[in-house]
């Protein structure tokens, strides 16, 4: 199977969480904004492709197939490359917890862009200022401390027992935050030891380190989600 | 197969999505928290219960199944009650529709909680205005075109071409966006044909009438996600 990845060049983004699933299983895949500009995506964004329509990127074309939501697409893509467990049971648990991700993500977005999608953090800064105090010292420990407990019950190694995309998405999670807040996930950290150790294994995986080393890793930076205004950091 | 679904009592919240597939479905449910008291769901949430732990209510227990996160529960019921069509393009079709209607079900709970989830509406009423007006302005009419445009295009009656779950949650969003913001809402749904004939149609299911009508049926208030501030509603 060939897939086609539609989204954002210029950014890691939501895109990334897909990206780090099909480069870890070494699939087949053509990056194509990256080849044909970001313009390709609109006739699908208004319509006028066959196929599900997709409310926004990332969104990805396997075969006849056009799916969109990365959630949504790690649960597609997770069964036919393998990184996912088989049982029925396992493969909604990943949706659960990659939906638990999601939603993390949103803050995340939300807390430099808490009034207006549309208006820039310095049209927001004083509203992100309170919200990012708000994540820092409630959300974060809630969501983080989560995923340390489900790890840990899990065996500690992998988070549903058994590699998986979860983990894929876990170690981005990770390392996105730790670009965002370096001193707020330095005070965390201590409580995190799974999910620290977890990211350690992931980035050595050899594809997952042969990618981040690749010039196809963009770079961290303050177009994508997770943003780095220190500002909005704190112990 | 006897469910139990596990949500918040007092308000329809998310819940809400997931309790009228059981009932379009006439599936054999308990509504675990109003026989128990919200109390039952601290076990589960702290980890002290068998399968996944949830992050947030609501979640379902099917079997030995334990699944949260509304968008996953409906995926995972869809099937067992013939909610979804069979083939796998468009049940991650749904899936993906699901996740969109959760993304904005997101943003309208974000619009009177901008600033922390955990303090009052009250106190963030200043950001509150703001983010209604981006919501009311630019994000609804978004999110609704999409859906619009989506509907249109699979024929007008079922977003899907056939029912589905997704068809019964775009009736409680339409629902719930009139519930909130009735001014608002009477301006856009002259482009909103189709999504206004899906909402009425939804209605008149034998089982969801009956259901409405029912005292199971919690009214919409202003503890649930859409909530009525007559000072964030405009034309």
């Amino acid at each position: 199977m060939h897939y086609q990845l539609y989204y954002w060049t210029g950014l890691q983004g939501r895109g990334e969480f897909v990206r780090l699933a099909l480069e870890d299983a070494g699939a087949d895949y053509t990056d194509v904004t990256r080849v044909e500009g970001d313009e390709v995506m609109n006739a699908f964004l208004e319509g006028h492709q066959a196929g599900a329509q997709p409310f926004a990127p990332p969104f990805l074309k396997a075969g006849k197939t056009m799916v969109a939501q990365v959630a949504a697409i790690l649960h597609f893509i997770g069964q036919q490359l393998k990184l996912v467990p088989e049982s029925d049971a396992l493969r909604i648990q990943a949706l659960q917890l990659q939906l638990t991700i999601t939603d993390l993500v949103a803050e995340v977005h939300d807390t430099h862009h808490p009034i207006a999608t549309g208006l820039y953090y310095e049209d927001q800064k004083a509203e992100a200022a309170k919200r990012a105090k708000d994540l820092r010292d409630n959300r974060l420990p809630k969501f983080l401390g989560y995923f340390e407990q489900v790890l840990q019950q899990a065996g500690g190694i992998h988070i549903l027992g058994t590699h998986s995309y979860v983990d894929l998405s876990l170690f981005q999670l990770i390392s996105g935050l730790e670009y965002m807040f370096p001193k707020r996930m330095a005070t965390l950290s201590t409580d995190l030891p799974g999910l620290k150790a977890l990211q350690q294994r992931v980035a050595e995986r050899p594809r997952i380190a042969a990618y981040l080393a690749s010039e196809r890793r963009v770079a961290f930076n303050t177009n994508g989600i997770f943003r780095h205004y220190p500002e909005l950091d704190a112990t």
